[in-house]
Order: C-alpha cells, then structure tokens, then sequence
C-alpha cells in the first residue's frame, strides 16, 4: 500500500483514477477546491482523505507537512477549452495551482509527478503549435515542472492525452453529444466533420497513470512526456458512421452547419512517444459497445 | 513619432527606456501598478499617460481600447529574485501579468512586442537549467508569448539580459553595495567570489530594447530571442580590483565570509545570439568610470 494524491479527482478522469487507486488498496489523498462537489466521487468518498486548496500554497504546504511524503501525485486537474478570453481561469487551474502543488511537494519531500498534458499543444501536427491558450498553459506548466526536476531532484512524467471518452462521462464533448443525438432523435449541429479525432477509453488512460507511476519510480530524475494514443485514428464523419453501425441506430447529426474552429487541428500529433510498457486494451469498437445501453 | 507603451516603467531599466522614448518624441504610455510611486520617472511624469493594471485584464483592454493600437509594447516589468517561496510574486508578474498584457494587445490590435527575459534561464550554460523559480517563469512565459505569435500574428523579440547596472542605481545589486563599501568603508561579507559576471550598462540596454523594436518592425511574425551581452565577461574577485583600480580606493570586503547560492551560476550562457545590429558601447571600465563620483 503506497500514499498518494490525485488533483482533478472529481473530475472523469481524476475520479476514475482515484476510484482505481483506492481499490488498488492505496492510500488516496485529493485536493478539492472550496465548493466543488464530491458527488462524482461519492461511492468511495469514505476511503480517501481530502484537503481543500484555497488557492494558496499554504493550505497545501500545511495539509502536505502532516500527511507527505507521498509515493506518488497524479496531478489530473486541469481547465480545458477553446475561449481564449477565459484567461484567468487557464492560468489558475494550469499553472498556478500546479506551480502550488510542486512548491508544496519540494518543501515536504514529495518527488514524483504524474501530469497530464494535451495533444493540442502540438496542433497541425507540429512540435508546437498550441490550438488554444489551454494548451499553451499546459507549455508553461511544463517549463516549471523542467525546473523542478532540475532544481530539487523531482522525477515527473507528462501524459499527453488525446481525447479521453467512457462510460457515463457527462460532459460536453462531442462523443457523448452524438450518443445524446442518437439517444434523443434530436439532430446536432456540426462541422464538416473532416477533421481527425484519436479516442482513448478512460480505462486505458488509467492504466496509463499507473503504469507512468510505476516507470517514474524506476528513472532518475527527469521530465518525459509520452503520449496515450488510442492507436486508432478517426475522422469525425467516419466516427459517426461507425457509431451508426455498432450502436444499430441512426446518429442524427447536420454535417456542415457548423464552421471548424478557427485553428482545429486538421492533423493530429503523431511525434509523440507512446508511454513505454502501456498500450490501449480497448478499441474504438469496442469502446463505442459498451456505450450502447449507457450514457 | 509613435506610440509606445511600455511596463515597469518606474523600474531601473524602464524608466531609463521610457525617459528615451520621451526625448526621442514618441507618445509614451506606461503601466502602473496600485500604489507604485511615479518618482522614479518623476521627472518626465508631464510627458507620459499612465493605465493602472488593477490585476485584471479588463483593465488593460479598456485602457488599450481608447488608446491603442500601440506601435511598440516594451514588457520590462518582472520580479526577479532567488527565493523561491515568493512563488505567487514571481507567477503573478512574470507569468499572469505578461499573459493579461499579450491578450489585452491581441484583443485592440497591437502585435509587436518587446519582452525582457534573463540569462538566468540558461544556469550553468545549459540550454535551459533556470538558475531559480524567477527564471523558469521567464521560460514559462515565452511559451505564452509563442503561442501569441502562432495563433494572433504577434511579433515578439525577447532580449536576454546579464547584469545590468549604471548610475543611480539603488537596487541592492551587487555593483551598488560594493560601490557603497567604497564610499562608506564599511566591509561588505560576500562569497569566495570566483563567479562569472557579465556587466551591461544601462544606455547600452536601452539602444537595444530601441534596436530590437527596430528590426522586430521589420520581421514576419516570430518570436525570437537575443541577449543583450556586455562582450565582457569578469569574476566577481577581478570586478573588485578594477573597481579598486579605476575609483582609486579601496573596496572592503570580506571575501568568502558568504557562501555561495544554492544554484549559484559558475559558467554564465554563451549559446545566445546577441542581438543583430546592436553593440555595446560602454566598456566595462568606463562604466566603472562613471560610477565614480555617483551613487
């Protein structure tokens, strides 16, 4: 049994994770911030241990210094989007309150970082090519991050993740509003649907935090990044054909109606290293199979 | 005559560039922070127009939106420093301020930028090993200003500096407290003193900043990066005897009663270009000369 802490751990990938390491036996800590709702988590809200981060390094550092070091820190949460004028949002979520959480780790003697990064800061396919002023965020951060390891000795592994899709994943990504449309009959808007699209099952993205963890433990001090690829990429148009086929209904969508956005990626990354001694379980066809009868 | 505007301006190295900007007959607006005293530039305060950024970037647009566009945005504001526990000053200055100015910019029309980053980035003359948490937010922050360049058409130049120094500087920097030994014969504890440093002087800073506006003018949208190097570099312990040397007088210290940084920087960074057209034109010991009889 090691300790642990998950950022982001109510959100659908931090809660899968925490759900896994918690089962795994381990000792999980969160963070939550002031307000924010256990409810995704609430089936085993009894086994982890929570601290709340009041936008200081202090309420870290503090909690840090009774509980730390801890084996591990997944560091999950993270504001994602497209609109640029939310600025302040990307900037708190992305680096400070991760800048925050290596501060306090540095003082109280945790060293091994598990991040999460995006695709996206490679838009076009390029190097760098950041599709939005998230995922420059996600650039920054990882600048600090370089600083950490070179400075204190950390040793932390980015995960770039494509798109991540599952089992009753709520939010408003373009997967679950085609199921919604399939579901409801009710017809949705959309680009041309030309553009690729790399679906990881939130399964896979979680087996990839762990075995990071397990890769991570086993390196000197450094920072790589390595990618979760799905193995399997797909444009828009034939992901909704695909759904059609497997889920036996019709996906009712108006192809066109809406313009691509201003810098969509046309060209997914494909320089990134896939993560060393991982690789997808779940197919897209399977993946999209076990959406059928769900959410 | 252009319109300028320029941050840090009550700051060493901003108000020498904006008391420049003003006798070279450009419209000269400057940022002020809450409280920040406008007597450093006190004497030219009738020829410039000041915003307060009150920490939002609603304040800079509503400021940019009646005076821009700006021909030139010149970002010397930063906090600087070694410690590391100032981890929000260092976030809020070098990171948050910077990104509120680039999207003010991006939002009334203004894409050319002159942005001040540090030798410091490159400790050790390592490509990137910031020398300190201050640094590896400079190195954050470029990668904010990239994705400026890639998604809004900006053309930044970043011009690393070494050490700058001049007349009436009251920074404690190490050129004034070894000045003030001199003048007050009071010993100043320092370390062994072996360390490189590289001096540029002020008025040679300003041309630059000057000549970097010049070209960036000139140039596609790109960001690239320059130092502004001295073309002389000395150790601390022969900075002492040239200084003994040229104010013929003793400067007490007590070399070694200090130890040195953690992360003290004993091979300064070669790898920069210096900045195409631009040289400096105070030696070192003419620098020296003038600080003779001043402050």
């Amino acid at each position: 049994m090691k300790r642990v802490l998950v950022t982001g751990a109510t959100g659908y990938v931090g809660s899968h994770l925490t759900r896994r390491l918690a089962a795994e036996g381990h000792e999980v800590h969160i963070t939550m911030r002031p307000g924010s709702s256990f409810l995704p988590i609430a089936d085993i809200w009894d086994r982890v241990r929570s601290v709340t981060y009041d936008g200081t390094v202090g309420s870290l550092t503090e909690y840090f210094e009774r509980q730390a070091p801890f084996d591990a820190v997944f560091h999950v949460a993270a504001r994602a989007g497209y609109d640029d004028t939310q600025v302040d949002e990307y900037l708190e979520s992305n680096i400070r309150f991760g800048t925050h959480l290596l501060e306090a780790m540095a003082r109280t003697g945790s060293r091994l970082l598990i991040n999460t990064g995006t695709s996206w800061t490679h838009g076009q396919n390029r190097d760098y090519d950041p599709v939005c002023l998230y995922a420059a965020t996600k650039a920054a951060f990882a600048k600090i991050i370089d600083y950490y390891v070179l400075a204190k000795g950390f040793k932390a592994i980015t995960l770039e993740l494509y798109e991540v899709y599952g089992e009753y994943d709520t939010r408003p990504k373009l997967v679950h509003l085609l199921k919604r449309a399939a579901d409801t009959g009710i017809p949705l808007d959309i680009t041309p649907g030309e553009q690729p699209i790399a679906l990881t099952h939130i399964e896979d993205v979680v087996s990839g935090c762990l075995r990071a963890w397990e890769m991570a433990a086993d390196m000197p001090p450094s920072h790589r990044t390595y990618v979760l690829d799905a193995g399997e990429v797909t444009t828009v148009r034939e992901l909704i054909g695909r759904m059609e086929k497997i889920w036996d209904i019709s996906v009712p969508v108006h192809l066109g109606t809406r313009p691509y956005r201003e810098r969509e990626v046309m060209a997914l990354w494909e320089g990134g290293e896939r993560l060393p001694g991982w690789r997808p379980h779940i197919s897209l066809d399977e993946g999209l199979r076990r959406l059928r009868s769900v959410l």
